[in-house]
């Protein structure tokens, strides 16, 4: 198959069709916890990085997947789009991109990701340690940021390079499986196959 | 914290103010996969065991988490609430209950479950071999299932025992942990813990 049915075109086309739901940028992402459990929560997508098929998600680094991360890199997405019945499991690796990144570009890019989030959500990147014990209900709502400033230690923007995706279309009940493999140019191959839904 | 907020009640209240999209009974279902990487997919929630906190989900025992729970039973449900805004994560292990099951009460739980969903998806257990290649497009739609037979040897009812339920509601940015232990009497006793979002 060409493509023209890549999974990322489809992703894409789950994206338009779902536009007017807020939640419909809402995935859970999978990953292994420090004690060998399964680990599961929402995050939402922030696009793609440039020309790729990398996908965004900005976190806190304080957060208990940065932890398990950085033991596993390994993590899987599922996205269910509700209003299309369009369910993607994207299954890759994840780069994190935190403050004492060495590498200028992959700064920039946090930059950028940190730029791209409202003022309001940049705030809440100087909450209490989240996950710790509930100390006082206040001074949370009374955060206030200099909107020009750069990225907080805590803002951390993760990068999944997705490895196979599972594509589930329960309207038509079409599944498609995309792997990916490295050529002898070591650029990144999809292969597709249909299987049984 | 008394009962009043103990997180089944606080499950119920979410399926209640959410019960009009059809999709609130929609979950992720973390697991491990066999090749030690995370695994994650949307199942349905059929409901509580009678009398527990054990959750429900109908499955296909040939599908990939049969394999990867009967290596590891340990599994973490996402849980997203897209109208009211609440998350929650329940972690905890997974019995199979497949047609070899030596318990009667299990078998009996399992034919409950079987003649509880419709008579449409009931029929889905006898599609071709989910994930495999799909080698023809007919057959499926085809399949007509006599309504008072049992369960198939495909269907499979697994039964989540939650050990850990992280709470999050977007609305009020309330965050809590219950932690479950045995009493002395080899009782289930919840702890819950306010913790920061």
């Amino acid at each position: 198959m060409g493509s023209s049915i890549a999974w990322k075109q489809l992703l894409l086309n789950a994206l338009e069709s779902n536009t007017h739901l807020k939640h419909s940028s809402y995935m859970q992402l999978a990953t292994i916890g420090t004690n060998g459990k399964p680990s599961n929560r929402t995050v939402v997508f922030r696009g793609f990085q440039d020309n790729t098929d990398n996908i965004l998600v900005n976190t806190d680094t304080r957060t208990r997947k940065i932890e398990e991360l950085k033991i596993c890199s390994s993590a899987e997405i599922c996205w269910y789009f509700t209003d299309s019945w369009e369910q993607f499991r994207i299954n890759g690796h994840v780069d994190i991109i935190d403050a004492t990144n060495p590498d200028p570009l992959k700064l920039q890019q946090r930059e950028k990701s940190w730029f791209a989030g409202s003022v309001r959500s940049r705030a809440q990147y100087l909450w209490p340690n989240p996950g710790l014990p509930c100390l006082n209900e206040q001074s949370r709502t009374e955060i206030l940021l200099d909107p020009s400033i750069g990225p907080v230690d805590a803002f951390c923007l993760l990068i999944l390079e997705p490895d196979e995706v599972d594509y589930l279309n329960l309207k038509s009940n079409q599944r498609l499986t995309f792997r990916s493999s490295l050529n002898a140019e070591a650029k990144k191959n999809w292969i597709v196959e249909r299987v049984n839904p």
